[in-house]
């Protein structure tokens, strides 16, 4: 197979052939000599290919070069020698070079000069060959393998929730519908056929799959049946809110990892929360370090040592009522007031672990009326077995509870809520037969990305983002 | 961490007191003797659970061991012991036992007897608990690892395709609509203005996106973007098909693998093909032992014969036009007659592998009328650099290309086939700026589960399956 860049930058320089392919990032000339620096991707760094007329360059290799300017494709053929450069071990001292194809200097978009990220989502089909979103691809690979690794390793099983939902059970937030219907024929056919305005209901038994469809938000609920049948499964897949919440920290699809383990408490829980996130952290300060170093240096200063520190600081432990007794006690310092009752924001989150506990916490305990109906109740009645992983500078990192698994005391809160009941039927028999304790959470994957790369907006840590109004190529 | 009834399995039964936490599978009881068979579903195999009323039994345990029957959820407390039963060589001998929950017997409707497989996708939040589901859903786990493990392995980086795609430039088949618009509200507003419903048309820049928005059929067109960037990705992700064809082959909502490999031509490929194909294969059968063995006694009698035979041995490649010649010497053998032009139906693709060359084959060149706009135009004008992988029993598992990269020769063949320029204007970029020979192929993920266990129906290699009127749970 083709040798990528990084496997031959570990390569003895020992003058032995080689073929480099990849995209050129810059060419510098003199009097006799070329440099180039040719780049493909698999790894931040580029390798220089040297070209020198004294040595010789072939009529044919010399017009190959007139046509490489940056962006140009190219194969280089050569010898893998010691660089005399500083800050690179090996460069090709070429023989030949062929150009699989130009970039036009007037019209190529991504010349020398650094863009703004505003542009570059304009051009989000060329922006993964710039430094920061090649880095910002190579962290979204790493972390997504990380994932799958820690899960198998902990003898998890990945099971693939549906995307399409016709169960309406979720009730979190504004969902995207999933339609054949053609609109236009359904308003013309009752245009012509003059039907009352009162009377018109949309047919959804015509619809492809015979009623309401919608994109999922969590694939938790139906995760619980899994989990009910092989102990320890986890999903890992794209979620969808239809909220229009035009923000740098909300997508419209989105990668949740959502892990859920029978037989585990609040406790046990909170465990596997914290070797999770500290699992994540150390692969990418293992695996990523020459892209973490561009991320500290060019994105966000300090970047390696607040990773490091979340790594190696044990994860603080308090109740919600602790949380706000001590949010409470600095009223001054908040926008929006705390008291007991009220959803934590972004800035509570970032006090307790920056200013009070300096580094991670663990937030259990919450109000029920501000979580979810599936969380199980304390014996208190007023508050349920959640926990939120709140990290320093972004906040709640995973959310998760240990599930209501007594059928009358779901079925209560169901009701109590107003949910409609027989569309939890499915849900309530995890509980009628052979229930158990169980309990899982949720970690939004496009948050974890913004974290260990220090980018500010989510739009720029996934490929081609989707937002209101915005869903191009 | 809690021990899986996988990892006790594996220690020394030395006496150690061991915790079983599980769903019990059957109880049988003599005078003084009762035994559980307890399964967690971390691996096929149950646990055996004695209770000795010679040896005592507490008041407390016997009356948990009343409430208990089949499905009923369990933590068994006792030590690891040697086994006097055969087929299992340690077993626990217990001395508590606490009931999570019960299963009804009455009520719960996996009892001992063997359910058809058409009833349990009625109650598919349940079916994973049984011997088939449960095999069905540690396969799937493990060969979505097996995945990504071979293309970290050789150099790819994981890329995130849009599952959301407002750029309608797939071309493969129905596509699902996605929208927030309120149909019944449209078409109220409309009855109510007597609008006149030749002038009427949907106003799509109030639908979230601002415009028209479908579920992807593919991530190729974006993963190509990221190819020549990284220049070899992959997408693992769900793809969507609104196509009405109730069939055991097709589902409306499948996981799609997809790798796309910067200058890669197609023999690159078709040994790529064939390496991860081997490697998938073989890693169902040094993992997955246990599971596979099931599937070959009770769903598939050969099945690891048949898996173990496609691994050892070489793939024969040939061109479609050969394939058509040897199809053609034996007419009579096929429903659908074969002749140079037609796509080749499972039928075809069977005798090949079956009957002609006993073993994986390689067909390439296909006619360019039956294959994809964007596959690369060879001399001949008529053919293109096509790859279909068939094995034996299932005919076609991969397809794929190499990709035009030739930015006249690609507009060209859009214009012939009369599709909108405008839309593939960031598909051409790729040809325009720095292009290079590029090639990728799409394995249907559901297919290959269908492949690795010997099901019968592609319903059952899914959680919970979407087709036309299925969209339940």
């Amino acid at each position: 197979m083709i040798n990528l860049i990084k496997e031959i930058l570990t390569f003895e320089p020992d003058g032995r052939e080689i073929a480099v392919y990849g995209w050129v990032r810059t060419k510098r000339e003199t009097k006799n000599l070329i440099f180039l620096q040719v780049n493909d991707g698999s790894c931040f760094g580029s390798i220089q290919i040297t070209f020198d007329r004294e040595r010789g360059i072939s009529a044919e290799t010399e017009a190959e070069l007139k046509r490489i300017s940056t962006g140009a494709s190219v194969c280089a053929k050569g010898k893998l020698v010691p660089s005399p450069a500083s800050g690179q071990a090996a460069e090709v001292q070429a023989e030949s070079i062929l150009v699989f194809g130009e970039a036009p200097v007037d019209s190529y978009p991504l010349q020398k000069k650094n863009h703004s990220f505003e542009f570059l989502r304009e051009i989000a089909h060329l922006r993964a060959r710039t430094n920061t979103f090649g880095a910002v691809a190579r962290m979204r690979n790493q972390m997504s393998f990380a994932v799958h690794s820690f899960f198998q390793e902990h003898g998890f099983q990945y099971v693939h929730t549906p995307i399409i939902t016709g169960s309406d059970c979720e009730g979190a937030g504004e969902m995207f519908h999933v339609t054949t219907l053609n609109i236009q024929e359904i308003v013309q056919k009752a245009l012509k056929e003059k039907t009352n305005p009162e009377t018109f209901a949309v047919d959804y038994t015509q619809d492809f799959f015979g009623k309401e469809a919608n994109l999922t938000v969590s694939g938790q609920l139906e995760l619980e049946t899994y989990a009910t049948a092989l102990s320890r499964v986890y999903t890992f897949g794209p979620t969808f809110r239809a909220e229009n919440s035009n923000t740098t920290r909300h997508l419209s699809e989105f990668w949740m990892i959502e892990p859920e383990m029978s037989f585990f408490h609040l406790e046990q829980t909170m465990d596997l929360a914290e070797q999770f996130v500290v699992h994540l952290l150390k692969w990418a300060l293992e695996k990523c370090r020459e892209d973490l170093a561009f991320f500290d240096s060019r994105i966000k200063n300090g970047l390696i040592d607040m990773l490091t520190k979340v790594v190696t600081t044990p994860f603080t432990r308090i109740t919600y009522t602790e949380a706000v007794a001590l949010l409470e006690k600095n009223k001054s310092a908040f926008e929006f007031t705390p008291y007991w009752g009220c959803d934590l924001q972004t800035e509570h989150e970032r006090y307790l672990t920056e200013t009070v506990f300096k580094g991670p916490v663990i937030v259990t305990d919450y109000p029920k009326e501000i979580k979810a109906f599936y969380m199980k109740m304390n014996e208190d009645g007023k508050t349920v077995r959640a926990m939120d992983v709140l990290v320093p500078y972004l906040g709640e990192i995973i959310g998760g509870s240990e599930r209501e698994d007594n059928y009358a005391a779901l079925e209560k809160r169901i009701n109590e809520l107003g949910l409609a009941k027989e569309n939890y039927w499915w849900y309530l028999d995890l509980r009628k037969y052979g229930t158990v304790p169980h309990s899982g959470f949720g970690l939004g994957f496009d948050r974890l990305l913004l974290y260990v790369t220090g980018m500010g907006n989510i739009r720029d840590v996934i490929p081609f983002p989707r937002a209101a109004k915005l869903a191009d190529f």
